[in-house]
């Protein structure tokens, strides 16, 4: 079992590490966009702060987007899916992970997008 | 990784593939039931629609219900527990794979249940 | 595919093993506090009892809170957070899993909290 921690995103708030690695899957935490929400974020720079926080962190297990294998992506307001829909395909390209969104109601801090990630180290060689 | 898609299940409405295969592992994305809703399918068609839709794409991937090791079901309404765990429980038949039943508000087209799976692979031999 | 059951946990409520082992990885369904919650519990006391099953049914899969790789954490009450995380890291100690808070709506019979857990089974020598 391996910690990953990268600098290039939020040190953990909370008991937990930003990304574990065991028997070749990475397991993402739920990250949450930057910062403490004051003055709120738009829901487009929330999106692109959790995917920025991703990618730092699957950089650092020797991954990233295009590894991802499994995304759940938990949503303050089932209205939003279409906004986040959008920004997460410019993202991922033309990768496209298995996905779950989830509605849940108001995330820590107010913020409106968490994401949870598993994805395969690529194998060594 | 292997990307599974299932011409028996509804073509995906957003950014993701049906499932995924990885490492052994198989990861079906967040199923809803067929349709847009309208009118509202009762709750027991919506269980069996999703509970289709899986195995339609486990089959794709080359395993079946029998197979899923992790499922987490996300329900609109706590109150339903009951009726989703005989209908669940008729289509699992003797297999109990490990399960959380996660409540959530509304889920996208007001649909009530939503599966995401994780199945193991059968080994080929 | 191997069914782990402990009777240090509650016996499943409905269709599910309390975890599931498959290639390397220990899957643990979404444990609930004790009881039906009449009088209600503590919140301290729902996370206390919820980890003790989680514990109880990863020793019966040969296993313990150290070998958890991915803690999926459902809060009825986002504001429960701080709360939760002091417990939660009093019992974990210096192991840090990847991690996401989930608020929920209302949990089965009122409880504050449920943990879904993936762990890896320590290879054997």
């Amino acid at each position: 079992m391996k910690f990953i921690s990268s600098n290039q995103a939020p040190a953990p708030g909370g008991h937990y590490s930003q990304a574990v690695e065991a028997g070749g899957l990475v397991f993402v935490s739920g990250m949450l966009p930057a910062g403490n929400n004051q003055p709120p974020l738009t829901f487009q720079a929330q999106v692109h702060s959790v995917l920025d926080h991703c990618s730092a962190v699957l950089a650092e297990a020797g991954c990233g987007l295009q590894d991802v294998v499994q995304s759940t992506v938990y949503l303050a307001g089932v209205e939003h899916w279409p906004a986040f829909n959008q920004l997460y395909a410019e993202r991922f390209g033309s990768h496209r992970p298995a996905r779950a969104v989830v509605p849940v109601p108001a995330l820590h801090h107010g913020f409106l997008v968490e994401i949870q990630l598993v994805a395969e180290r690529p194998s060594q060689s």
